[in-house]
Parts: structure tokens; C-alpha cells; sequence
């Protein structure tokens, strides 16, 4: 991991900052491979510091690459503030303001602090070989707990009970939810953040299953819709459409394309279809060592993709009261396209 | 929860503060029963407000009593920002400087964020009866899932192994961990903040064995070290001295204790058997809605106990490279002592 150093400083210096500092720990994780809950990174153009307590010191010395391990004893922030110089830039989108009003306080003379959070943020979008070989790994297991999950059938289950189902099986095949499962049937289908209820699923109904798994610290997210037996013509249509419209977005990615763009691409066909109002999120967004970061793929992102990242393209329409259809699939953004890592068939399955 | 808003404005007036802004989604749940992912209080002596964005509106109309709901449209800070009045308070432990810096933009003329972070949690110490019984019946449960793991066995298996059945189980019963659960036998002991690794469990090793449930939204947190056949005298000798500094410890629990007092009844026979610096934790936290809450039983706590509120009490002594054992109970501190909510006994066990 020392090239992610090596591409912080460089950011570092374009940002006109002599050194800073990382707290939070996801992109502390990134840098360095430590997976406690403590610890911060000082990034100089000479300097790699990993910073942590006594109860991490061994674990650090197994886990962190390319970055000097030290140990603060008694004074968190002031073994901190120890290590800074000039101008600091710091995590301002994380840091409480309590915590940087304490920092300030223990700072040597000379040193500022200038919110800088992000940096480390855009770094993580692009991904290298092991992440998306982690990625993809995550995405298959997830896809295996779908096919188990449709084999136990859905027909007569529980919301909560399918979902807690198929949470556990990704903790017996040594993954963990990237965040709780989504199993919403009939009516509760229409609230795209439904958390599964007692409620049962009935026969002929759409039912959006909405879940990733977590492998090694990389995520994966995905969703498909299935019914379970005939759902209608009505719902067939909605099915179609969000179909359709996640087929062209997903052919609208590539290197170079504009998240407000390709959020477009898939809008379109549900205005037109005169569901615009009842596609209420984003497109997509990234996915990596958090199941939701860097780029935005929607209506007011200004990022631009690039190829190594990973995102969803997730189309959506519910209809209030009656049922939700949501189709997404992970890809990596290449050169010319995407590769797709989501492996489930994309027709309408009826299941049992 | 109407009792809790109103307990809240008072200390806000106690401060001097026109109105309180609470955005730590732990004391939203505490203040209004809400349970979604986006939520925000603001309190002033004539105001209850509760403002989420349009995913959670239906579910705040179940969830949320004795406080207005409001549904913010598109601008989540602008919204906030257009319910604060004259000298606000604010969660300055919790916010980020960013954040800070986006809702000043947004307030009226006349109001000014002042930090205010700190008051729900001292609200929180206190548990009422609703509490009590959700956090005793969490700590049953985890007491069940100890017995069902020693009924597995511990000899033999890795530590991993256990601490993950021992979190399916807990799933099983519908509960979740509250922590991780750890599971740490022989030298790994020494390390009180181990992660459980492939490391098997031999014959006649100390097994910490630490855990927690969460039910409705309550947690327990708990530790027993058991002995997988006759550990020898040292192991013994040490296992005993804990346990009489537990003892001795728990005794001193109280309402109007300090909590640096009492960690001082635990330190001083650990001290006088010369483990002193094997000791290297404070000997017990507050326990609610999070697993580590105020208030503090620890060598520089300036908390004092209250009745109502619901404390570990967990000394432990780590020699490395050799053992360790911690004895953890949960107890509500009543007017003349405690109530003790976990139901394991403290004889060391010799399990298989």
C-alpha cells in the first residue's frame, strides 16, 4: 500500500498543504491496511506516520505497509498534534468540531489546520487489481445467497425472515452484510428503504431483494425484483421498464461519461413512461471498503467516471400502496464500457 | 418519551441556551422513539419538533411520540436551520466542522451555534423501568448464550469459531451483539482488546469469554473466564484475585458513589498483588442504548453514581505471553448498593 502514500502526498502538495492528517478509519484502513478502532495517519513529503495506542501496537506491526508505526502512550491528540507541521490539512468532513477545537489546542507554534477532508476519498474511487478481485468476490458470494435464498422459495416467509435468512448464510460463508438485507414484497416494495416487517409474502407478488455482502473489508451491493408466481400485466410493465432502463445506463457507462449523464440515460424512459416521479434516488454510486462512497451516479453529481471505479446502476419505480421494482447490478467502469459483477439473470424470475 | 423532551428543555434553559439542536441519531432515538437513519431534534421550551426527510415520514408517524414531525424537503440543513431560534445549542462532540460550517451559512440573523454536546447523554445515564427490563432482558439472553456455548465445548475449537456460533445464536434468538463478541483463551488473554482468531483452544487454558446482546435497541455487556480442565495454581491464583476485586468492587457500588472511588476498590488488592500495571483499563462504563455510555468507573472519572444507572464492573489482569482473566457483571446502582443483571456464577468453571 505505500503507492496510496505516495499518491496522498502528491495530492497533498497539489493542494498547497505541507502535511496531513487522516482520523477517520476507513481511509486510515485504506492507506494503511490496519483494521483496528484506532489510529490516524500524519502524510507528509517525508513522512508516513501510522499513529495508534498500546492495544494495537502488535496487531499494527502485522497489518500496516509502508508507513511508519508509532505509538502514542498517555496523550491521544497531543501525540497527534506532535507530528504536524505548517500548514495541516485535516478531515473536516469527519472531525467533530469538539475534537478539533481540542487538537488546536495542544498544536505547536506555527501549525495551522485547514479542512481538507476528501482527499483520501478520492483516491479510494478508482480501484486497483485486489480491490476489484475483493469486489468481485463479495458480488459472487452475495449472488450464491440469492440462488439459496430462492431455493428455501419466498412464497408464505417473512419479510424479516427471508432477509435474516440470508444474512446468516453469508456469515457462514465467511462474509458479514454490507449493510441490513432488503426484503420488501407487495405494497412495502414502493418504500425503497423498507426495513423487512413480519409481514408475509403473498403469491403473485414483485418482492425487491436489496443486499450485499462484505469480504475482507470490500463490499458488494445489488438487487433484483422477483415475483413470486404471475404478478400481472400491470406489474410486468413496471418490471420491463425498469429493465430497459437499466440497460441502456448500463451502455451509457464508461470512462469519461458524466454521472449526471448516465443518471439521464436511465431517467429518460421512466418519464417518459410517466413514472418520473416514482424513481426517487440516484442511479447508482460507488461501492468499496464502504457500500456507499465516491462517485455519485444522479441527477446533481458533477463527477466524472473513470474507469477502475466500481458503481451501481440501480433503476427504480414504485407505485405507492401497491409495489416497488428496483433492478441493480455492480460494474467496473472501463475504457470503453463496464464489466458487470453482478451474475444473476436479469428477466422477470417467478419463483416460489 | 414526552418526559424526556421536557427533562431535556429544562437543562437547556439550566444552560442558558434559547434552544437545542440534537443530531446524534442515539439521542434522536432516545428523545423521540425514532429508529430510521436520518432524523433531527430541535428543543426549546415551547418546541418538540422532529424533522426527517420524505423515506421516513410514515415510519416517524408510528415511531415518534411527543414530538411534531416534520417532513424537510429537499434542503436537509436549510430546514434545520429555519426551526433554530436566538442562542442554539448544538452537538459540538458529534458534528463535523463541516457540517458546523454548512448550517451557519444557512441560519437566520440572530442565531448563533453555541456546543452544547453532552446534555441527552446526561439524560441517558439514568435508565427508567422500560430501560431496566430491556436491558435486563438482554442480559438474559446473552447469560443463555454462554450456557449454550459451554454446552458445545470450548476445548478444541477456534476462538473465531465460538465467538461467531455464539453471535448466530444470539441472531437466532433475535437479538444481535451489541460488540463483537471476544473469545480469547491461553496468551491470547493477555490481549483485552483480542480479536478472535484460528487460534485453537487447548486443554487447561484460560478462555475470556466477553459478549453482549442488543434487544430493542438496548445492550448488555458481560465477560467470564472459564477453564478449559485445571489451569495450575498461578492461573488460579490470578483468577482469584480478580474475583475478589470484583467482589469488593461491586460492593462499593452505590448511589452517590464516585466512580474513581470505586475503581479504586478494585485497583488496590490488584495493586497489593504487585499486577498493578497489568491492569490497564478502567473498571467499568455506563451501558444503554450504546455499549459504552457514560457514566465512567475509571481512575480519572469525576462521575458519581446515580440510582437508575446501569454500570459494568469488570476488573481483569493480563500478564502477556501467558493469561488473562476479566469478570464482568452489569449492575443497576440502586439507593444502598446494586442489582446485579447477570446470572452467570462466579466460581471459576472448569468446562470442557
Amino acid at each position: 500500500m505505500r503507492g496510496r502514500g505516495d499518491r496522498l502526498a502528491a495530492l497533498v502538495d497539489e493542494r498547497g498543504l505541507d502535511c496531513l492528517l487522516v482520523s477517520d478509519l476507513v481511509n486510515v484502513r485504506y492507506l494503511t491496511g490496519f483494521g483496528g478502532t484506532n489510529g490516524a495517519c500524519v502524510c507528509a513529503p517525508d513522512v508516513r506516520a501510522f499513529l495508534t495506542d498500546f492495544r494495537y501496537t502488535e496487531r499494527a506491526a502485522v497489518e500496516v505497509d509502508g508507513w511508519e508505526v508509532v505509538t502514542v502512550e498517555d496523550d491521544w491528540l497531543g501525540g497527534i498534534a506532535a507530528r504536524l507541521s505548517g500548514r495541516t490539512g485535516y478531515e473536516d468532513h469527519k472531525m467533530s468540531v469538539r475534537t478539533k477545537g481540542k487538537l488546536e489546542d495542544k498544536l505547536a507554534d506555527g501549525v495551522v489546520l485547514e479542512g481538507a477532508g476528501g482527499l483520501v476519498e478520492r483516491l479510494r474511487r478508482v480501484k486497483d487489481e485486489d480491490e476489484l478481485a475483493a469486489i468481485a468476490a463479495a458480488a459472487e458470494l452475495a449472488d450464491g445467497v440469492w440462488r439459496w435464498s430462492l431455493e428455501r422459495g419466498l412464497t408464505g416467509r417473512g419479510e424479516r425472515e427471508v432477509a435474516s435468512a440470508a444474512e446468516a448464510r453469508m456469515r457462514e460463508l465467511g462474509a458479514e452484510p454490507s449493510f441490513p438485507a432488503i426484503v420488501a414484497a407487495g405494497p412495502n416494495g414502493a418504500l425503497p428503504h423498507a426495513e423487512p416487517g413480519e409481514r408475509r409474502i403473498g403469491k403473485g407478488e414483485l418482492v425487491v431483494f436489496d443486499m450485499g455482502a462484505k469480504l475482507d473489508g470490500y463490499c458488494s451491493d445489488g438487487t433484483r425484483t422477483f415475483a413470486t408466481g404471475e404478478p400481472g400485466e400491470r406489474a410486468r410493465g413496471v418490471y420491463e421498464l425498469v429493465r430497459g432502463a437499466q440497460e441502456v445506463a448500463l451502455a451509457a457507462v464508461r470512462s469519461g461519461a458524466r454521472g449526471e449523464d448516465v443518471d439521464a440515460v436511465a431517467r429518460d424512459p421512466i418519464d417518459a413512461a410517466g413514472h418520473g416521479d416514482r424513481f426517487g434516488h440516484g442511479l447508482g454510486h460507488g461501492v468499496g471498503l464502504e457500500v456507499h462512497e465516491e462517485p455519485r451516479v444522479s441527477q446533481r453529481s458533477e463527477d466524472v467516471l473513470q474507469a477502475g471505479e466500481v458503481v451501481t446502476i440501480e433503476p427504480g419505480v414504485y407505485l405507492p400502496g401497491e409495489l416497488g421494482v428496483r433492478i441493480e447490478d455492480l460494474v467496473v467502469v472501463t475504457e470503453d464500457g463496464h464489466r458487470n459483477l453482478s451474475g444473476l439473470p436479469k428477466p422477470l424470475q417467478i419463483v416460489d
